[in-house]
C-alpha cells in the first residue's frame, strides 16, 4: 500500500448512468390484498447461476494438529462505507461458473490458500433483503496443510489490495470485537497504522454473525450465559 | 393473511423519483494512489445514531429451565426478493433512539416478547459493504419467562404480516437448511401453503451465518468435523 485510499467525492447518480447497480420501484400485491410500492437496489451482473455471490469460510486444518482448527478473513478498503472492512475471503459468481468454483476460485485468489474439499454449501440467502435483492451462498471449504501453518501468495489483480489473517476460529468473535487489538497492524507503516486506527476497522455482518453465533455456542456449552 | 403477496410489476427508477434509497457515485483514491469509481446504494433514513438498523438475537430462557434455551425468528415477505424471507426481529433505528432501544422496541413489535436485559451489543457492522453503505448492530437480548414457553401477542401495524416461530438455538441451523421442513406451516391454510411452498423460504444471510457459526461450533465440540 503506497497510499491511504479515500474517497473525494461522492454524488446522487441516476439509475441510467449506472454500471454494477440500478434502482427498482416494485409494485406488489401484499397479505390484505392491497397494492403496495417498494423500492430496492439490485446489482446488474447476476449470471446464468442466479446467485451474486459467494462468502467463503475456510476451515485450515494441520494434518498433524500442528495448530488448532482456524480460519483465513480478509481486509479490505471499501469505497461505500470509506473505511476498511473485515469480511470472509468473497466475490461475484463470474459466467459459466457454479458458486461452488466460484468459492475455491476467490479464496485462492483472495488468499492464496487452495481448497481441498467441500464441508457444505448453503442453500441461496439474502444479504438485506429490506434495501436490495441481493443474494448469495456461503461454501464451507476444508484447506488441508501438512504440517506447520503456511501463508501462501496471492493472486490478485493489479490494482486490488487485500490484506489477510488467518485466525483460530475459537478467538475469531474475540479478534473481530475488538479484544484483541492491532488486527492487521502488521502490515502497515506506522504512519498509514495511524491513519488507519483513526478511521477505525468495521466487519461485515455476515462475518460478525457468524463469529457471535460460534462465540455464543462455546459460552453456553462450557460456562452457560 | 388473505392474499398471497406478490410482485405485479417492477421498473427502473431514478434516484430522484425514490424517497427510501438513493444510488451514489463515488469517486476515490486507491491503495496505489489511483483515483477510481465506485457504485453504491444508499438509504436516505439514516438518523442521528448513525446507524441505519439493528438486528435482535433474543434468548429465550425458563426460569425453571422448562425448555432448552431458544430463540425467536421471524418470517414475512419481502418484495424485493418477491419471496418469504426468514430473518432475525430487526428494523431501522427511528430518530432520537439508541440502537439499543430500537432492538428493545422491534422485539416486542415483532414478536410480542419484551425483553429484559441486555447481553450484548455488537460495534457497528456493514449488511454488504460491495454494494451499499448499509450499517447495523446485533442486539442479543435475554427474555426471561417464568416457567413454560410463552406466544404473546404481536404489536404489528396496520398492513404488517410477520410470522414468529420459536427455535431452540441448538437445533436453528437445521431447521434454517430445510432438515426440519414445514417452518411456519401451520400459520397458513391449505391453499396458501402450496404456494408458499411452490416459492420456497429463502433465509437472511445474517441470520444464516449466525446459525452456521452457532453449528459449527456446536459440531467441532462434539464430534470434530
Amino acid at each position: 500500500m503506497t497510499s491511504i485510499p479515500k474517497v473525494i467525492s461522492s454524488a446522487e447518480m441516476s439509475a441510467a448512468e449506472a454500471k454494477w447497480i440500478t434502482l427498482k420501484k416494485i409494485k406488489y400485491i401484499d397479505a390484505a390484498g392491497h397494492e403496495r410500492v417498494w423500492e430496492s437496489a439490485e446489482r446488474k451482473t447476476r449470471k446464468a447461476s442466479g446467485v451474486d455471490a459467494v462468502d467463503v469460510l475456510a476451515i485450515l486444518r494441520s494434518k498433524t494438529n500442528a495448530f488448532p482448527l482456524s480460519t483465513v478473513i480478509i481486509e479490505q478498503y471499501r469505497p461505500a462505507i470509506d473505511k476498511f472492512i473485515i469480511e470472509l475471503p468473497a466475490g461475484l459468481v463470474d459466467e459459466g461458473e457454479t458458486p461452488e468454483q466460484a468459492a475455491f476460485r476467490e479464496l485462492e485468489e483472495e488468499t492464496g490458500y487452495k481448497a481441498d474439499s467441500l464441508v457444505e454449501l448453503s442453500p441461496v440467502i439474502v444479504s438485506d433483503p429490506g434495501m436490495t435483492n441481493a443474494n448469495m451462498q456461503l461454501v464451507v471449504l476444508n484447506v488441508i496443510l501438512a504440517d506447520q501453518m503456511e501463508t501462501p501468495k496471492q493472486k490478485l489483480d493489479a490494482g486490488e489490495f487485500i490484506v489477510t489473517r488467518v485466525v483460530e476460529l475459537s478467538k475469531l468473535n474475540d479478534e473481530l470485537k475488538g479484544k484483541e487489538l492491532g488486527l492487521f497492524r502488521e502490515t502497515f507503516d506506522q504512519t498509514c497504522f495511524a491513519e488507519y486506527s483513526n478511521r477505525g476497522y468495521i466487519a461485515d455482518a455476515r462475518l460478525s454473525h457468524f463469529a457471535s453465533g460460534y462465540d455464543l455456542a462455546q459460552r453456553i456449552s462450557s460456562t452457560g450465559i
